[in-house]
């Protein structure tokens, strides 16, 4: 199942979960027959939602009650607004580390996106040239926990997600390597594209078999198979719950593949007019234009 | 006005913001007339419930029919229990940055702190021995964002802040330092104490002019003044804000003064049994048990 976050009206207005079919846009609150909308955060928290949208969805009459519209007739958010965290994965593909003349760590490296940098599909990637002028992509799947984790067996760890989407890693080159500490680069507002839905977890059965993509401007700069991670998703979820409790909505960006901007020959940083695609097998397409407000 | 959260009997139960003067604790959502509880983060985000409070808390009968009890009958958890963000910033007392070998950086050096490792007064900082044998403690001054700030002026910068409170950057040395990256060693659950509450914004009319300790096991290992801060909070606010949003809610943990255990002779790290204190002038006094499972 296809599960989206509709792109609200007005700030502060409630967040509205939807089912994507292949031809159709289904309000999940109306699904599961309540009177107000659901947030993915709720059909996270919940796998008898889950089912219950499930059921419903395959129902002619619910679903056609359900119909908001077809996909090109709505807006999308990201799919989850505002996880609790974003932990994000460094060095996380051996050719990545390798590119970046870094050792592969022993444990996964962890580092923080702000949830305050997250955009949907289509909205714009921006940033202002007074504060960095190094920004590159990163393509990575995105994995969205459900149930809470702690300390889990890697064998189990999979039971606890929700499901699986795209993610952009945006990062400012400069404040990244400048700073010493990736937070700050990694975390400017719209530096978090995510999208343009999640894929629950019971459609991807092994998430290290999946092709990953980022192209920029038409040209494929990334391109390799989530195969590749060294800590594959099981193990992060492990390792990462030993350190600390993975919540309900948690978002754990699993690090990007070799072909970055910065360490390509010549580099090749994100500019104005540029769209930024991160494709994912089973998954699908996530778009984001670049739009600097000076034009450069 | 001292500003606290209640720790709810279950979890999941509705958060409840209570006023703690000398010798009462006040409903925050009795004393503004309305059926059910109050938030922290609903008050951090309205002016006008704030001053509703003010008024309320003042009024005879209004703070009678508000009482809970004295501040002994109940139990605080962390005055804001999940921020949107917990944006820690490192090396920002000059001498801190001398004992720990590194310079001081030209622009705040920002990690982040997970909220799940957010713990109120008295709750015990733990940890799991096959994770990490190097904790440490750290005092910071924690400003809490009210008023959205995006690029804001360093004048105006104060006007963004809610209240302040005392919080433990609580630190895994080994993580930290063998990560590289500071997030993952930083986020251990229980390891972002905080409170014991929020002291509002106009009774603090100078941020930079505080005393603030650390007392460990009765051992004073950190004492300072705000004033040693390289970016004091206003500065701070301001160059935090030209690279991300901040929102109402968030937190900043300002760095810590000179002191820390790991880089005293001999070292001092936090064991088993120990009780550490977070003091800051006009605020107050967090204390937090140390609690190691197997008892070392």
């Amino acid at each position: 199942m296809r599960l989206a976050t509709l792109r609200p009206d007005h700030p502060g207005d409630a967040q509205r979960a939807v089912v994507v079919t292949a031809e159709r846009v289904l309000d999940c609150g109306r699904l599961l027959g309540a009177s107000t909308s659901a947030s993915m955060l709720e059909l996270a928290r919940s796998p008898s939602l889950l089912q219950g949208l499930r059921v419903a969805a395959g129902l002619c009459e619910a679903s056609r009650n359900a119909t908001i519209g077809s996909l090109d007739e709505v807006t999308l958010a990201a799919p989850i607004p505002d996880p609790g965290k974003v932990i994000a994965i460094g060095l996380n593909y051996i050719d990545h580390a390798a590119e970046s003349g870094a050792h592969v760590p022993t444990e996964p490296l962890v580092f923080a996106k702000f949830s305050s940098a997250i955009i949907g599909p289509g909205a714009p990637i921006t940033w202002d040239l007074a504060v960095t002028d190094a920004v590159d992509y990163e393509a990575e799947l995105a994995v969205i926990i459900g149930r809470l984790a702690r300390n889990v067996n890697p064998a189990r760890a999979l039971d606890h997600v929700f499901g699986y989407t795209c993610l952009n890693d945006v990062s400012a080159r400069d404040l990244q390597f400048g700073d010493g500490q990736w937070v700050r680069g990694k975390s400017l507002d719209t530096f978090c594209p995510m999208g343009p839905w999640i894929v629950t977890a019971d459609e991807i059965a092994d998430p290290q078999t999946l092709g990953i993509e980022c192209i920029v401007a038409g040209d494929t700069l990334q391109r390799a198979t989530t195969a590749d991670m060294y800590f594959g998703v099981a193990d992060l979820i492990a390792r990462l719950s030993a350190a600390f409790t993975l919540e309900p909505g948690d978002v754990i960006a699993t690090g990007t593949p070799p072909g970055v901007g910065w360490f390509r020959e010549p580099r090749r940083l994100l500019r104005h007019g540029d769209e930024v695609v991160v494709a994912i097998d089973a998954i699908g397409e996530l778009h984001n234009p670049v739009v600097i407000a000076d034009g450069r």
